[in-house]
């Protein structure tokens, strides 16, 4: 489960209290339900991240749903290994992207909705009852038709031109360890190896930074560019918080020059 | 699990590993932890609000407790679908009146308790124990005598006078949707539909919202009311905070007029 | 568990992942996740705090590495009760060592290891496999050697002289109550009990306090010590928060005079 519900409210809760009626044995495990609010960007990141790590035959939900009780189209959607049940907003496809082939369901019988379906609450009326019937075996096929233009998420490629890399800030952490939209494969293909030097470029600041392969390859409070435990490029401080220092933000575009 | 212990700190998990030393199959939901601070309002609203969604036989239990250590009574509530465990300050009370017949049941047997109990810590020593013991199969009554005066919540019922309701913010959760004491039944019986203009007086400033059913029946950024999904009247902006705007806080007074 | 990654980001969830993939059955109960970063005292004394209320045979994982992909070593350590899982930083010796008699090893076998080791993230790809392995019934010695001299955690035992006890803040918890260094069994050893009146000193301000055994035998507003619920002198306030109004932080140094 993946939501931008907070801990303080009964919603979490009631989701959970929902799958559990419905599938008794089910092993329920929170991503997060700290993404911010209404933000499609964060939570696609951190469902993308944590995704693949889960068993086979795991149900992933994300709720983060700016859009309950509009027009939008709630999803099932089948992949390789995982089923993944939300809202068609782009939260789900980074994490379905990993997990190919896919198959995109729209969720129209309503054998997979509560009785009574609040219009603000699709988490636990909608949401929940499919991901508990598809861990319960019922075939992603039964939810609805199936579609082929999910939305998508509002992410960026990055752009390499000459020795300049132009990239976004795709998530920052609890740490304040800034996650860039630089792949290491992207690094690997443009060969830039531990040992170079980046210059990162924010507006029209400029930062020197080191690319190692862990925090304590430099002193504390020192940043340090290295490829992150989710293989994108991060720019972090040794025991500090990266973000605060650089004034960076989700969103924020960089550019890094070798 | 419902408490107001927030989750730095070891006791949410003292608890759960109580529970399981003498429960072990026992499987264990966290409504929330972070109930403010000796709010036994906000923790029986959030209750009250979550409970119905649990299976049958369920066990709640719920620790807020400002009187910990004082002679406030322990209490153990049987009622038609759960039963519930907690201190006798009304924090029980709105989600057990919802599945009565109920009886309540002062916790005095000290086989419903550690050994050696802390006099500032009986979520441990005393409900988890009980709690524990209602799961594997101990009857309510054991746990000592039957009661008859619960201690009732803190809340009051909305009055309409004229084309004026006169209510109170119940919680504001962590969206700012402000969720007020004004149920459906009773705009059912005042005859209050959608499509009505609602003008809501906050001290002596007055607003005027349209009442709707979802947050994007209005354009982003703009007050609406609307039913929420716990059948109480809530006044939300779309994709915004409500609370902040409107600078409104728990326990504040309302004045809605048609 | 119990890190300092926070509920924000996909960290807990994937070391809850691999620990889910390689042992199903297992039942994973968090501590907390919101231990200050990279404060190893903090974590060692919530660790401590909870830990013997867990079932035998308990694995406990403790995640607060500053100096994750360092020369720092990985250990498991098999106490009486419990097995112990994480970072050679002290974080888990004050559990460990109410488990006694402890063994200790390096974790070098790669079995214990993911396959690729991100060397930013030992949580993941280093102890949540080990304490899969151990769960599902491998040998604390598989592991890798036994070591002798573990590091040890960042605390200073009280010191009394005269009627004057030199001790430190060991803890702030979310209701601010101040968890000192001094165990009940220093205050019955130096003949301290209920009733006593205690003059704390902290910088140059001294601030008298009695010595009762719950909040409520003070007013509410009103400060007062007692042996709280892990045995450790507290000083609290009855329904208030006494590190604000103290102005006191964990590793606070404090004079007490009887």
């Amino acid at each position: 489960m993946l939501t931008d519900f907070g801990l303080q409210d009964p919603y979490v809760a009631e989701i959970k209290a929902v799958l559990l009626s419905r599938a008794p044995s089910v092993s329920i495990v929170d991503i997060t339900h700290q993404v911010p609010k209404f933000s499609v960007r964060t939570g696609a990141f951190v469902l993308a991240s944590a995704a693949s790590y889960f068993p086979d035959g795991t149900v992933h939900v994300a709720v983060v749903d700016p859009g309950v009780g509009s027009r939008r189209r709630g999803i099932a959607i089948q992949g390789k290994r995982f089923r993944f049940v939300g809202p068609d907003n782009g939260v789900l496809i980074p994490a379905a992207r990993m997990d190919e082939p896919i198959r995109v369901h729209e969720i129209q019988n309503p054998k997979f909705m509560r009785e009574r379906v609040s219009p603000t609450f699709h988490g636990r009326d909608v949401f929940a009852v499919t991901a508990a019937s598809l861990a319960g075996g019922e075939p992603v096929e039964a939810v609805g038709p199936s579609i082929s233009d999910p939305v998508e998420p509002p992410y960026s490629s990055p752009r390499k031109i000459g020795n300049r890399i132009e990239c976004e800030v795709v998530h920052i952490d609890d740490f304040g360890n800034i996650v860039t939209s630089v792949h290491s494969n992207d690094l690997a293909a443009w060969n830039i190896h531990a040992g170079n030097e980046i210059v990162v470029s924010i507006a029209r600041r400029k930062v020197e930074v080191p690319f190692a392969s862990t925090f304590s390859d430099v002193k504390k409070g020192k940043l340090v560019a290295l490829p992150g435990s989710h293989d994108f490029l991060e720019i972090s401080m040794n025991q500090g918080n990266a973000a605060r220092r650089l004034g960076l933000k989700p969103g924020a575009a960089l550019v890094l020059e070798m």
